[in-house]
Formats: structure tokens, C-alpha cells, sequence
């Protein structure tokens, strides 16, 4: 299979069909996939040979699309850059990979003097906006306009076609390389689901194309031969007007911003039935967010997607139907088309269904490995299954529920406490936007249950009352020991809370078990 | 991937719920999978190694259904054979494969000892059924209780997992050798239209297993992890009853089958609502009778998918809604999600919109290639696209129309005249049931139009009526210039009119030009 496939099909099936809406800018598919030929031609004409890393530093555009496309059109890899990182660190992962070609918009037009200095290998800079370039950049436009379009390099299979850099919430990030296989077992799988991107729709890029989670969604769209309405990030007012003005069918958001969306005063201002798949994932959606949600939106189905970037990246889904059962609401879903899910213990036998474990997931779209960290690799990859570090069990009808990130389960008292468990508790209050639970350290338990909380707009509540809400409905050893309100959480660039950060004060000049 | 992964979701997921019905025999998925691994370890006790090939001849049944997964699960490779051909084709066959194992059923019981006497080198023989076995033939069922479960052996992607043999319409037999990517990716690629085998759905095999077209029927509910219902064969009654009785939900028919179905006398007598999608293909239908196929079940959604064995087997599909458009009804649809379509000239090179010329498919669906046939591999695979030998021509939606197969179109004094379009319009005609229209030897033109008319029961018209008919619908080259009126067209196992045998009467002696 080869990532380019779709293009080919969607000029083929509406040529005069809509492909890109980037603000003013709409281009159809002849047009976009013309400009992408070209601008596939403009970076072989740079030196970009086949199997060469092209990043992309960015915020969503029309021309974030092009680029991945030209990229592997053009017999490249593509290496979307985290955009909360520092200069330093993206310079260390793009020297990392030995990136040739980078394509920044006017809101990183800053950061390339600082890259090039750390990664002069760095051959070229095109630059796409309306800003000054950076010095010695190419313009986008200029590149595509004076270039010749070429055939496509029609690369595929195992051949690696993308590098992402994965985590920033705990330890240092690795390149994850995914072939073209890999990214399209994962795509199709999912749509063979009748769940993720619909037919003959219009997808809004919302959440940070960066991440592997809107890019699933980008690729489930490019198999469709769809329309991508793009926003330069997530606002809440930005999506609710793109929604009405562009006639928005599908969109996927991380629960953080699920919550920003249906909390929002103006949302409902808007008419939204015209949304028919609201997709989410990359991080358990507690459940008060989830009822506002169904309310919010009660013509949409909304389908969870549970997996992570090594994964290409899905591996369970949770329907829309089953959003209807208060007990598997709160899982992750069953194993997707494409992939095979066990839960197992660290000996990585399979463990009875209820007993909580590592999720080990084997598939096609499992990652081919970590750029140049073979031991890393053999270690996630042992026995030919992927460990994803999550820690979960699995009911009798197959559905997988996430206990939690591993690192962030809580030990005290020798007992294990699943923060995810205590969130989604404390966001049933109503006084409570969102809230995040970590172990801090405590003399005589090890650990203990300790509760960070946003309260919601204009709700007043004493942690008193708080705790005493969670012992109503939770074991004493689960209710949070101490607590502290806060404006808001710290988010990574996927919209991950930030667990480290919020660890860090109370851990300072000691060493956690697990981190 | 690996045609297994759909047994072993289907177990997490529904381990009580029903795998296969078949007669009063009922089996859940934990039972049906136990007996598939009993049963691979049962085939690798006699000897079944890696890649070795385990051939089954037999009308449909759970059975049928048990091997195939065993055969996978133990690391062979299945050989469906054909139900039509004579003992001493099938041996030739098996002697080419070289087949180790062959399972048959009653009705085929009585071919063994032909078999064995030409193919010595096959092993061992299993008999599912309740007559009398072959000569030294082993139960099914006692192989299942005697032998221990096996680990799945877990071979995927590339190996070899399916020989099917093409034809049988024209010239000599070649195996087509399918590995497990490529059935998987026709599958996935297919249920990614939101149009193939729905979700938790019951599916009724009625069309005969060992081809291909109920062959990826099957692998799209194994991914589902459905129901199977099987019935021996295709007979009207037996379709009928076997919706209203199991709850069928997706069907999958040859235009054949459903003419019979939809023109059955006792089709009124039964509630066919509970059916969502019927599937058709493996040849065209005809306006006529698709009319009446709509009429009947206006509940069912209709998908028509186009393909061949060596294309795993589907590239193209014509949608539920794209049935409601007059004109793109007579298409094969457009390419689906997994694949690369065009129509080329004898050159390869591609041909406007709208032009007739070959019909050429690209994808990881096409074949390894052809069993000991490098020549004709080479030559069916080059340049990288599978040339399916039909001729037809895109719009410019990327819509399909097949014209012909490339060697049933007529030549008549240097006009092409494409059989599909003449059958279209006869079957128009009230009075006629179906019909094949071939070329003869013409002294003048070189070849002309011919007819062979099934008169639609009870009507009488006579060939007169039909010649004018046609005159007021079609050029006067198309129009045939000679009739016959026949009780019913001779097919091939799969259902496809067999248009060399009507063909051979009138070319005794003589050489057609393509045959």
C-alpha cells in the first residue's frame, strides 16, 4: 500500500470536488494534487532523494497538507515537528534524523535561524504565509509555481514513510518510524470500523496536525478523497464557525478541548447538526465531560479511539452505540479490524479477563521501530507484540479499559490507585471543568492520593466539600489526601496533561519508582 | 496481517455468541475456534507443514468453513476446487499444487478414489458428512476430538494462503496464487466503504464457497466476527427460508441467483425486510433484472462489486445511492479504498475519459502471481498493474463501465459491439428472463450479433418483437442479427454464463479471432 493512493483515486472521482478550505483559499482536487506534483518536483530538484526526512514546523494549513503529500509523492519522509518544543530540542531531533528540507509558516518563521544553527546540514528552509521569511527561505508558492510536476515515486509498503517524535510528558522523545503499511492498515482498519471518517464529508483539522492523532484523521480523509477544512489551531469560537460556514461532518478532538468546546459560552449560538462523527482520543475523556458532550451534541455520533504513535496509531474503538451503556462508556473499545489486543503480566502471559496489566497490541501497524535506538526497540517490541506502557484489563465481551498510564498509577499504602479512576469522579461534580490526580510523596504511605482541579466558570467549591464527594462514591484509599485549584492544567502539544509538570514540585531532589 | 486475527477478536469479543449455523448444527464462537485449532493441530499431526496445501471440494457447510481457518491456523494453504469441473481437471490440479490433504463432503465422496488414483501423492483424505466415507478417509469430527489445540502459526503478510483456479470459461486453468496481505487488503479496503459486510450482521453463504466471490464475503465476516449461515447451495427456497429463519442480514448473489430469487413465484410468501445489504457481482446485471431486484427488496441496500480471483478479488464498487442515478447504475463503480484503477491501450498507456481500452488495477490486492507460470505472470502483471483482460471505459467521475470481456465483444464489419450492452437491453424486454449475446461466423461481416433468449416463465414473444425491440434502443450493428430461444444458459460454478460453450456450435472448425 502507498499513502499516495488517495490522491490518485480523489482526482480521479472529483476532479472539480472541493479538497482544501484554508481561510479564503479553496483549491479542488485537481488543482491541490496538481500543486502537490509540482511541489514533489520542487524538492527533488532540492536534492531530496528517495527515503530523505522532509519536516514540517507548523500550525494547520493547506500547506501542511501539501507538503506531507509532495513529501511522499516525492519518494520522502516526513517528520512533523512537536510545535510546543523548545528550538534546542527540535534541532536535536531534525539533526537526530539528519532532516533536509524544512517547511515553517509565519508563526515559526522565528525559530530557523536558531535550528540552522544548531543542524547546519539543514539544506532548506521553504517558507509558507504571509510574513517575512526567514533568511534564505524559499517561498511555498514560488517552489510549486516554477517547478515541473513529477511522476509520483509511488513508494510503499514497509518503506518508512513518516518519523514522529512521541511523549514530552515523561522521559526523552524517540523517533517513531511508520511505514506506509503501517499508516494505512491503521487507516483502513479504522474505516472498515463505519465509525471514523464518513463518506463524501468535510473533516476540520482542529487539534495540531503534528500529531498523530489529527494526521490519522488527515489519512483516514485522504483515503475518503474528502474535503479538509483547516484552522491554524484549536479555538473553541474558531471551530464552532467553521462547523456552521463550511458544513463540517467530521472532526476529531482530545477531550481537553471537547471540554473547552461544549463549556464555552457562545457554543450554543451555533448550529451544529450538521456534525454527523465527532471522533476523540489520546487521553480518557472523564465522564461529566462526556454527558455535556452527548447534550451538547445530540445529532453527532461520537466514537473514542484508543492507541498511541507506535501504533499508526489506533488499536481499540469504542462506537457510538456503546457510548449508550454506562459501564463501557468508561472503556477504551474493542480491538479494531486490523489488530490483535491482549492484556499480560510482566512475564507477558495473558492474564484472566478483569485482572489489570500491560496492553500489548500486535498488528501490521505496529511502528517498525525507534530511529537508531535498536535496544529500546527490541525491549517495546518483544515477543513481536508492541507494549504500549499502559496499564488496563480487558471484560468478558473483549472491551479494554485503561487503568492508566502506568507511570501515573498511584501506589500507596501498598495499593495500586488509577488516577484515571479518581478524575473521572471528581469531573462528575458539578463545580469541576477538569481535573488531574498524581502520587506525591507521603512518609508513611509511599505515596498518596494528591487532586489538582479546575473549578468550573463562575462554580465556587471548597476542597472540603470535594473530598467529602469522592468518599461518597470512592474507597477511602482512592479519595484524594490533599488538593489544590488551579486556572488550568499544563497541556503538551496533543493536549495530553502534562503529569511530570505537575509532579515535579512535590518530587523535587527525590526519585519516584516508576517516571 | 494475517487471516487468523478476525478468529481470535472474534472470540474476545463474543465468545458465546454465534460463529456458524448450519442445518440444525449451531456453534459459538469459543466452540468454532476450539474445533479450528483441534483441527489444525489434527492437520499438522498428518503432516501439514508450512505452506503446504490442503485442498477442499464441497458444497458449502460449516465444514468447509472449520478447514479453511484450520488450514491458515496450522499454516497451510487452502485450495477451494471447483464444484463443476470432472475428476480427472480437479486431480490435474491438486497433482500441480501438489495438495497433501483433501477434505470433501458426500456429495463429492464418490470423486475420491479418481483423485487419489491419479494423484497419488495426496495423503489424507477427511470426510465431513453422514454418508458413507471414501476408502481410508478420515472423520472431520473424529480429527477435531482426537487431536490437541494447536498455537495459531501465525503466518501472514506475504505467504502464500489461497490457490484459487480462474476460469474455466476460457482457455486452460491457472492458480492464482493470493497471500494473506492481499486477501486482507481487499477486505479491509472493501468494508472501508461502509457498503460490504455490515456490522454484527448475520450472512447467509448461498453463492458456492470455493469462489471467490463468497470467498471474500466470508473474509469480511470473519473480520467482523458475524454470524456465518450456510446453505449447500443456491436454490430460491432455500435463500428464503434461511433469511427469515437465522435473521439474515447481508447476502452476497450472483446477477444469476437473484434473477431466480426475484423471479420465484414463492418470494412474495416471505419477509425479506430484516435483509440490509445485498451484494452482487462477479458479473454484470441486467437493467431488467436489477428493476425487479430493487422492486423486490426496496429495504436492502444493493452494492455491486467489480474484480477478479488475481485481484484478491475487488477493485471497484458501485454504491447503494450510486444506484439511483440511471447511468451510473450500468457501471462497476468506482475504485475502491485499496486500490489503483485505469483503462490503458495496448501500450499501457492511459486512455482519455471515455475511451474503451483494458482495464488495468494496482494495489497490494493484486496476486503473488500465476502457480509455475512466470511467463503468464509476467505478462498479466507488468509495469506493475494487474491487466484484468475486460474491456471498458471511465467517466469522468471515475465511474467504470465495463464493456465486455475483452474476448466476448463482437467485431462486426470493424464495429465493436460490446455483449453487455445488447444483453442490457434485451433483458429490458418483459417477456425475457435473461439472455447471452456472442458472436458467429458471418460471411460478410466477419462475425454478427447473436442472441440466446430465456423466455421469462410463462410469457411468449417471438424473435420478431425482439429484433424491434432492440432496433428502437440500439444502433442497427448492434442489433442482433439472429435469435435463438433456449430453457436456460449453461454456467459456470461461479454463476458466469458460459459464452464459449454457446459460442462452440457455430465456430466448430473454425478459429476466432479471440478465444
Amino acid at each position: 500500500m502507498n499513502l499516495t493512493q488517495g490522491l490518485h483515486r480523489a482526482v480521479q472521482r472529483r476532479p472539480d470536488g472541493t479538497a482544501t478550505i484554508c481561510g479564503a483559499r479553496v483549491r479542488t482536487h485537481a488543482e491541490s494534487v496538481d500543486r502537490i506534483a509540482r511541489l514533489a518536483g520542487g524538492l527533488r530538484d532540492l536534492g531530496l532523494g528517495d527515503g530523505d526526512r522532509a519536516a514540517v514546523l507548523s500550525l494547520n494549513s493547506d500547506s501542511y497538507h501539501e507538503m506531507l503529500a509532495a513529501t511522499w509523492w516525492a519518494g520522502g519522509v516526513v517528520v512533523p515537528v512537536n510545535l510546543r518544543w523548545s528550538v534546542a530540542e527540535i534541532a536535536e531531533s531534525l539533526v537526530e534524523v539528519d532532516a533536509r528540507v524544512l517547511l515553517v509558516d509565519d508563526a515559526f518563521a522565528g525559530s530557523v535561524a536558531g535550528i540552522h544553527a544548531a543542524h547546519p546540514r539543514l539544506q532548506h528552509v521553504l517558507h509558507a504565509g504571509d510574513g517575512p521569511a526567514p533568511d534564505g527561505a524559499i517561498a511555498l508558492d514560488e517552489l510549486v509555481e516554477r517547478s515541473a510536476p513529477v511522476e509520483d515515486a509511488h513508494r510503499g509498503g514497509d518503506d518508512l514513510a513518516a518519523l514522529f517524535y512521541t511523549g514530552g510528558t515523561t522521559g526523552r522523545s524517540k523517533g517513531v518510524m511508520l511505514s506506509h503499511d503501517n499508516l494505512l492498515t491503521s487507516t483502513l482498519g479504522t474505516l472498515a470500523t463505519e465509525q471514523f471518517i464518513s463518506p463524501d464529508g468535510t473533516y476540520l483539522h482542529a487539534a495540531p496536525m503534528f500529531h498523530i492523532a489529527d494526521l490519522t484523521a488527515w489519512l483516514g480523509q485522504l483515503v475518503r478523497g474528502g474535503t479538509h477544512v483547516f484552522i491554524p489551531a484549536f479555538e473553541p469560537v474558531a471551530v464552532l464557525t467553521a462547523v456552521v460556514e463550511h458544513g463540517v461532518t467530521d472532526v476529531l478532538l482530545v477531550p481537553t478541548m471537547i471540554q473547552m468546546l461544549v463549556d464555552h459560552p457562545r457554543t450554543e449560538e451555533f448550529d451544529l447538526t450538521g456534525l454527523r462523527r465527532v471522533l476523540y482520543g489520546a487521553s480518557p475523556m472523564s465522564e461529566g465531560v462526556l454527558d455535556r458532550a452527548l447534550k451538547t451534541l445530540p445529532d453527532a455520533a461520537f466514537t473514542q479511539f484508543y492507541g498511541m504513535t507506535e501504533l499508526s496509531p489506533l488499536a481499540t474503538g469504542l462506537s457510538a452505540a456503546d457510548h449508550d451503556d454506562p459501564v463501557r462508556r468508561r472503556s477504551a473499545g474493542r480491538a479494531l479490524p486490523h489488530t490483535e489486543v491482549r492484556i499480560v503480566d510482566s512475564d507477558d502471559v495473558e492474564l484472566p479477563r478483569g485482572e489489570v496489566g500491560e496492553i500489548v497490541v500486535r498488528g501490521d501497524n505496529v511502528m517498525l521501530g525507534y530511529w537508531d535506538r535498536p535496544a529500546e526497540t527490541a525491549e517495546a517490541l518483544r515477543g513481536g507484540w508492541m507494549h504500549t506502557g499502559d496499564g488496563g484489563y480487558m471484560d468478558d465481551d473483549g472491551y479494554v479499559y485503561i487503568a492508566d498510564r502506568i507511570k501515573d498509577m498511584i501506589i500507596t499504602g501498598g495499593e495500586n490507585v488509577y488516577s484515571a479512576e479518581v478524575e473521572s469522579v471528581l469531573t462528575g461534580h458539578p463545580a469541576v471543568a477538569t481535573c488531574a490526580v498524581i502520587g506525591i510523596p507521603d512518609e508513611k504511605w509511599g505515596e498518596r492520593v494528591h487532586a489538582v482541579v479546575v473549578p468550573a466558570a463562575g462554580a465556587s467549591v471548597t476542597i472540603g466539600e470535594l473530598r467529602e464527594f469522592c468518599a461518597d462514591r470512592i474507597a477511602g484509599y482512592k479519595t484524594p489526601k490533599s488538593m489544590e485549584l488551579i486556572d488550568s492544567l499544563p497541556l503538551s502539544g496533543a493536549g495530553k496533561v502534562l503529569k511530570v509538570e505537575l509532579r515535579k514540585p512535590y518530587w523535587a531532589g527525590r526519585q519516584r519508582a516508576v517516571n
